[in-house]
């Protein structure tokens, strides 16, 4: 089977890598040959996700289609999928996670908790909503954000003004949210196949730094009362949203209860801590469930697991640092062969163990040495 | 830095897969673009690792030179290093491992447990042998067998003539054993640096079937001194020989105790079960090894783990049983990509679990639907 995956970032170099295990031919089309999963694939195509033809050519050369970002249009996937090839998960689904003030609608409806929204496009309209709510309010750029960009929080009606004036000449649509203290963010990842066929991974905690995922904790330190109605209302949005592949749930716990933050549906980097953490990782599931085959175990493979992700601090390449980091015990390190600079995402460590401290010491001992230098 | 393997079958396609967590670039030489690892990696050169020219200029493209099979001329790879290339095991240890007769006499001269041996090349001598130390007598060629190929049971005189008659027309050097009543094999595996830092993994068992390995077992079910003593015995090897990278030492427990089998200076097919089952798998070790980094922890990541190997029962590829396979749970199924045929390995499948039974029978389970069909 010959499985097609748009976008060749650290994602497709990981599904790559499950893909070997499985005899699976993975092809990727990438913007460039030296993205991070191009500089390992053996079949790499060039070209642009969000060019039409260049899609239907990719699509040509594979059983079924999917993805390792959202920055697709979704009508090209949708008259893929017309001409009959197998897009996973659907045009459907990318269009309603790629839209949060859809999402937003659509899980609304469903009577799934959020934090309360309304769709704004004026300083007045937030105005109004920081008058209702109290301040702060958090405005979310409806398309394109990620690790923190397109998502402000505006502490008074100026900030608003200022918002809206930026924004609305780039042409952003907005999305305004109730701001909610936050006592810890989790996330839910659900891995469902076409015939329906789904499973839940244990819930992670995601320690958040300036919107950007720093570590990952399985499981989470939840009741497993609350552990459990995560894991529910994972299902819940994977069945509603009608997803083939991994769903990825972002989850607030605000106030004793969940709210649900963000969605993706693909690999995610919340799911990292699953390729030694869990049985059956994110990525071979998410080849088993696009390929409409048996899902595998999510369960934890260790009592305790940590992933810290590596944020770049300089332009040092982290693979410098490599042998240092090694003399960590225990400690996988993943470097996704990406150029360094500053605040990016150059790979990650898991550590594994039966204490989750030591595990969290170890990843973040190695993951110090390999994030190197001094912010530039 | 970029770390070339001569060879391109499974053992590359796994050291490939690992050396992508690690940011490795990792060079195959294949006979054909059809092998197993030249299917999944990203730079291949297409030469045979016979010829000293191409290992010259598949070296120049390398930092490291290393293996995945023993099938090499020594004194090209000692030209190598003369021409200042690092190449690891070096020509002296491959040297060693490929030629039995030359590795029986420096283990014999160290003093570790062998079976008898001697070098005969007529059939009296194997009659003589047969005289000493009872029938039937081990017939071994000093080169190139490998899976039960190259290994004889010579039941009787007649036999000895017959064997000799075959092989001596082909020019083959003979090593003959005494025949031991073995209780078990087992396989220990060494990971060893250039500084002299050397890890082993835990005991496996080994068992076998006409000569090929069947399935793995870790681990294997050894008293703790035996298995203590299988650890150094290990050890003792690797430093003997001054092996770098990975060294498998299979071993037969006879009578209570152990005796050197054969040894590998390459990953193994006894360490597959390393993994899932191991925290630092063999292949990653290997890299970790001949790059001369810190070595990775070997221990078990779960109670029990257990390997079995698919051996092809017909052409029937693998890959169409798969979706059945993965139904079977918690397994993990690696498949090599290579064609099948009868008795090929075409890939192979890990359980872990708490219970060494439960593990076994899951792997054994989906082993047997992918193995396929009835034998032709």
């Amino acid at each position: 089977m010959r499985v097609g995956v748009v976008g060749a970032g650290q994602l497709a170099r990981m599904t790559y890598q499950a893909g070997i295990s499985l005899g699976l031919t993975v092809r990727l089309l990438a913007t460039s040959p030296e993205e991070s999963a191009a500089l390992v694939g053996r079949e790499v195509a060039i070209g642009s996700p969000t060019s039409g033809p260049d899609l239907d050519a990719f699509a040509a050369t594979c059983d079924v289609v999917t993805f390792d970002h959202e920055l697709v249009d979704a009508t090209h996937l949708g008259a893929l999928e017309r001409a009959g090839h197998t897009v996973r998960p659907g045009a459907e689904v990318v269009a309603l996670v790629q839209d949060k003030r859809r999402q937003r609608t659509t899980l609304s409806r469903l009577g799934l908790p959020l934090p309360e929204f309304r769709f704004v496009s004026t300083a007045d309209e937030i105005a109004a909503c920081g008058a209702e709510w109290g301040w702060p309010v958090v405005v979310k750029a409806a398309r394109g954000g990620y690790d923190g960009r397109g998502v402000w929080v505006v502490p008074h009606p100026e900030g608003a003004a200022a918002l809206v004036r930026e924004t609305a000449a780039r042409g952003v649509e907005l999305l305004a949210e109730q701001w909610v203290p936050i006592e810890r963010e989790v996330a839910v990842l659900v891995a469902r196949r076409p015939s329906g066929e789904a499973r839940v991974y244990p819930v992670v905690e995601t320690v958040q730094r300036d919107g950007i995922c720093h570590e990952l904790l399985a499981p989470a330190p939840l009741s497993p009362a609350l552990a459990g109605e995560a894991r529910d209302l994972g299902l819940a949005v994977a069945e509603a949203c009608g997803v083939t592949g991994i769903l990825a749930v972002e989850l607030f716990v605000a106030g004793g209860r969940l709210l649900v933050n963000e969605l993706a549906a693909r690999p995610h980097n919340s799911g990292h801590f699953s390729i030694e953490g869990s049985i059956t990782s994110q990525f071979e599931n998410h080849l088993r469930a696009v390929l409409d085959w048996p899902l595998g175990d999510p369960s934890l493979a260790a009592p305790a697991v940590a992933t810290v992700n590596i944020l770049g601090r300089s332009s040092l390449d982290p693979a410098l640092a490599l042998p240092q980091a090694l003399a960590v015990p225990g400690v996988h390190v993943h470097l996704y062969g990406k150029p360094a600079r500053p605040g990016r995402k150059l790979g990650h460590v898991t550590a594994t163990g039966d204490d989750a401290a030591d595990a969290r010491a170890r990843a973040r001992e190695a993951t110090e040495i390999l994030a190197g230098g001094e912010a530039e």
